[in-house]
């Protein structure tokens, strides 16, 4: 067009995209872009902020490396990815929270009960959990894709002292859907507070860096809709200002002793009793 | 927060950026997490979907560079760029489009008339032009920053066969706000084509790469509104589909023959008349 005007730009942009083949990603992209002017027009974007937030753009490229998305710690700490968690999460199944910048595909397969402890220093616990469906009943076979930080509150990729697949693994649920892993209990982390989504917005906010101590799970199961999701320590001081928007009511657990001397057995307990968080995971229908 | 639900999750979102100190910051922060929000909730945005952003997002970022900004040019091709352009665009005054990726600070100064052409290949022509105040008062002093492609449609950036600083400068108006640039014709070129602003969006929409050709100027003075624009060539072919949604009609000029025998013998022409685009620019005031 040769006449473009403050009143035609942003239909003009729009349509341009009409020519994309796929429809779903034309209504992305369409919308997207009117979202986009319909922000510049709202705050009246200088010249000079559009240039800033270009600026701002590369410093989340530049500091982004395979093992580090910058750009996904800015949706998260913007809620942007709790907003799509929550979009798909179900009435009456687990609801989702974020997947965050630390899960890699490959975790290695264990057998269920699964034992994660190993050399790590921190305290033994035990998540026992069952996968289900809409009504209750135990998804056999469900494939649990589990991940967390250690003592030091870093994940494997992190710290080079951690070996290789520290603390994360994949399994099956057993017959009656139940999984059990043992582990340490995970503890509360910093985002990273190097990068430029902490250094120019949350902390400028006057926001915290912390998240409360969580496990990260992604549950799937064929016919349900694979859920991503977190479990959150009740007694965690972060729980009420996570810096990502992550915790929900339904994936606030609390850790009990129950009376297992066979368990604590096995994770070198003294007593007869283990700390136990169980929390359970029911799946919406796909 | 402690239970985040579908209905309070962009509010927590928006009120968490509340302690920014600075109120402009605060406003941009807070109305464009609000956007995020309702793009996602608009076109119930799915985990897959949110993921593949995040690796568009990601490869623009690894093929930018300090001197390709593929950023800018997702902000050109969406016509985000020329949004902000026009936003600031005063009635009565020149335009604004967009300033490109090629833009660079530190330009060399030079004497006004400028002679660019040195070594390049191409059609010798001149740009003659004032710089006015909005009652069509020349304004003498303010400061031109130019910048424009080779024959061979690069910048000097682009090519390392051309020298350093080839084909742009800056200069100051003269007394009656007049400036002169002996040059060579721009010709039309591609945007890039090799980074995932092309090859992921524009492509597949079936758009062109192609841009018209034009000179870039920064046009400043104290007192008045900086003008970033371009000026075309009315006998281009991709006047009417412009890659960026840069053209403007007032923008658009004409190279006519002048008669000017001392100027075609600067320019080396062999005949009495000099092909000249005249183009004035209007500041608004600030």
């Amino acid at each position: 067009m040769k006449n473009l005007t403050l009143d035609n730009i942003t239909a003009a942009a729009v349509d341009s995209f009409a020519g994309l083949p796929d429809a779903r990603r034309r209504e992305l992209v369409q919308v997207l872009v009117r979202h986009l002017h319909d922000y510049a027009r709202e705050v009246r974007l200088s010249h000079a902020e559009w240039r800033a937030a270009l600026g701002f753009l590369h410093r989340v490229g530049d500091i982004s490396t395979p093992e580090r998305s910058e750009f996904s710690l800015l949706s998260d700490v913007t809620g942007l990815s709790s907003q799509v968690d929550l979009l798909w999460s179900q009435a009456g199944a687990t609801p989702g929270s974020n997947l965050g910048p630390f899960h890699a595909a490959g975790s290695p397969w264990r057998d269920n009960p699964a034992d994660l402890i190993g050399d790590n220093a921190g305290t033994r616990v035990l998540l026992r959990s069952r996968v289900l469906d809409m009504q209750g009943q135990p998804l056999a076979g469900a494939e649990v894709d589990f991940w967390q930080n250690a003592a030091d509150g870093l994940y494997w990729q992190q710290d080079p002292r951690q070996p290789t697949d520290n603390l994360r693994c994949r399994l099956r649920t057993a017959a009656d859907g139940s999984f059990e892993i043992a582990t340490i209990r995970p503890v509360p982390y910093q985002i990273p507070t190097d990068g430029p989504a902490y250094l120019e917005l949350v902390q400028p906010a006057g926001r915290g860096s912390w998240r409360p101590a969580h496990y990260h799970l992604i549950v799937s199961m064929p016919g349900h809709r694979t859920l991503v999701t977190e479990v959150f320590d009740a007694e965690d001081t972060y729980l009420e200002r996570d810096a990502v928007f992550g915790v929900r009511e339904a994936l606030v657990g609390r850790y009990a002793d129950e009376h297992d001397p066979a368990a604590a057995q096995r994770l070198g307990l003294p007593g007869p009793t283990v700390p136990v968080m169980r929390m359970d995971f029911r799946l919406a229908q796909a």
